[in-house]
């Protein structure tokens, strides 16, 4: 039963009338993914009866929109961006949008390369996880142009668009908390940053290896996130009295340094940590390496934690306690602020913070 | 100096000129990644002089090319995927081509969806990891037409293109002869296949629970990389005179039936398994997870092996034994195999096979 014949059918109302919900409908609509052919039946006849495609189609005519959305994540082979990826890709195709990917490896000229690309293919507007969050003038002609960005899990002040993260301040700070309470205080994190394009960060190797410094948290490219995961890191240790925060702070460069490296350097210490905080699943793994070279044992020897609920972090022996962001949570976040923007065009720059979950499992003891 | 000033300059050309590598030289003309400031400014200069960008624009105008691939891949979550995808990409770039990514989630209706999105953004042509190698109607019409279309990881005889695979069935059978050897009889195999879109694989979740039927090899969705290493399972228990290959058998359907619980069942039996293999890196965490659960160790009290060397696989303990495809080289492959397809148009269908490597590791023993 259609209620009102005057404005345009929506999905909602094709929804409505099929006796369907909208995500079955936008599903049908758009010709993907499940749909039992019994409901595909009554959606397409209810999208005639309300002259639901003919809307779209013309729609689309009038706007030049192609209702494809691109997306640059920095790394697929981290489960962190897999993740946040399917969360897109499930959102995307509920409101009847195609996803694009491109992988950047976290390289700069490979994530203008991939905007550039995707630009070209009329995306109607950009997802992007940034390689760097200061180096972002490629995205501030987009931003101001027709192409809206959204920036996830990387937030850039300077560029005036959404940013979806978690607050990876606080988070880093409550684990760093969290293995204080159970006693220690040489506790170490190993984090990455990005790197310059054109082999120029071999001085950020330096500023990695010298994380003394304390220039070294933000590296020689900048990434929001682990800028951030440092400073709550140093903000959870001064306010428990240890006032040299860096003693145990590595922050190596992407594709330039091994974490396991950097974990073997910090054991091969005086006085080596008792615990080692990793800012993601991957870097958890070269932790675990080279505490598991050493013949060391969690958590008796050294307690680990880590950013990232990855599948595999619940199934070692020991459990890897973990801070678990809402990878689905912040993909599909994304997309509702992107399409918001798309569709109702400029407005002031939001950034929306999720919460994350430190989850308890077998990784952390007292020191011996 | 140049050498033939007749003919348009290559890539080689260039290269030769500015004296770097024809990868330098490529990556500072597509303008993609890590080249030294004066390695570029030597190319720009090398390209100038031999008139080599003006080429390559009047070919791209002539030959209506975009340098643009298009990827559609099966599951993101899935490290094989990942480590394929990189191989692609870092091949592509190399030739001076963008790679566009789309994920299916193992769903026929996505990959259609994104395959039709893809040829409307007129990629130059197509990776295509199949959700399916029987219902590729969709793939066909491509190869026939203006778009190649190269199949990865899996194959489909029927459509007349290349496919870059392993040699699934002779990798599977070397693996189950390898527990044979440890002296195991009592071996299960657990695998996913394919789902039929609509819902109407709730049949499949019965022939994956029936798998003694004989019938789930193919399952209700056949893949033909799931469908060879079952069959050298059966071939390898065969050769060893175990008559009935099916008895520990499970084959499950993809996001309707958990490894873990398949597993469970297996531990279950009044005659449970003494090994168990996994087709791939993720249903390992789940036959993993249920071994966990039961409190067996591995491998005093099961072993297990599995397909892919995901990189949690060397840091657990014991760490796991694995059949390794070699990933950034199936990529590249394919990218070569599709580069040839679209500068030299249609050519008979090759099917290019690579090999595995079994990598021992600590997660097999002798049967209890």
């Amino acid at each position: 039963m259609t209620t009102n014949r005057r404005r345009a059918a929506t999905i909602p109302d094709v929804a409505r009338e099929a006796g369907v919900s909208r995500s079955t409908a936008s599903r049908a609509l758009a010709d993907y993914g499940s749909v039992s052919p019994d409901a595909r039946e009554r959606v397409r006849a209810a999208a005639e009866k309300l002259g639901y495609r003919a809307n779209q189609l013309a729609r689309s005519m009038i706007t030049g929109r192609t209702h494809t959305l691109g997306v640059v994540i920095a790394d697929i082979q981290n489960p962190f961006f897999a993740g946040v990826t399917r969360g897109i890709t499930d959102a995307a195709h509920t409101a009847g949008y195609q996803v694009l990917l491109a992988n950047t490896d976290e390289d700069l000229g490979a994530e203008r390369a991939a905007v550039k690309t995707l630009c070209d293919k009329h995306v109607d507007g950009l997802v992007v996880a940034p390689a760097s969050t200061t180096e972002v003038g490629h995205l501030a002609a987009l931003v101001e142009g027709v192409c809206p960005v959204v920036l996830l899990d990387r937030h850039a002040p300077s560029l005036p668009t959404d940013a979806v993260t978690v607050d990876n301040q606080g988070a880093s700070a409550d684990a760093v908390r969290r293995l204080i309470a159970a006693g220690h205080r040489r506790i170490a994190l190993v984090t990455l940053v990005g790197s310059e394009p054109d082999g120029g960060a071999d001085g950020g190797a330096e500023h990695g290896a010298g994380a003394r410094t304390g220039e070294a948290a933000s590296g020689p490219f900048p990434i929001s996130t682990g800028v951030e995961r440092v400073a709550g890191y140093r903000a959870a240790l001064r306010a428990a009295g240890i006032e040299d925060t860096d003693a145990y702070l590595r922050v190596g460069t992407f594709h330039r340094q091994d974490p396991a490296v950097l974990t073997e350097e910090l054991l091969s210490l005086p006085e080596p940590p008792t615990a080692v905080f990793a800012t993601d699943s991957m870097i958890a793994l070269g932790v675990l390496s080279a505490v598991n070279a050493r013949g060391l044992r969690v958590p008796e020897d050294i307690s680990v934690v880590a950013f990232d609920d990855a599948e595999w972090t619940r199934v070692v022996r020991p459990r890897l306690s973990v801070v678990a962001q809402p990878v689905q949570e912040l993909g599909a976040e994304a997309v509702r602020a992107l399409l918001t923007r798309i569709e109702r065009g400029a407005r002031p720059p939001r950034h929306i913070t999720l919460d994350t979950t430190f989850i308890t499992r077998d990784s952390v003891a007292p020191p011996r």
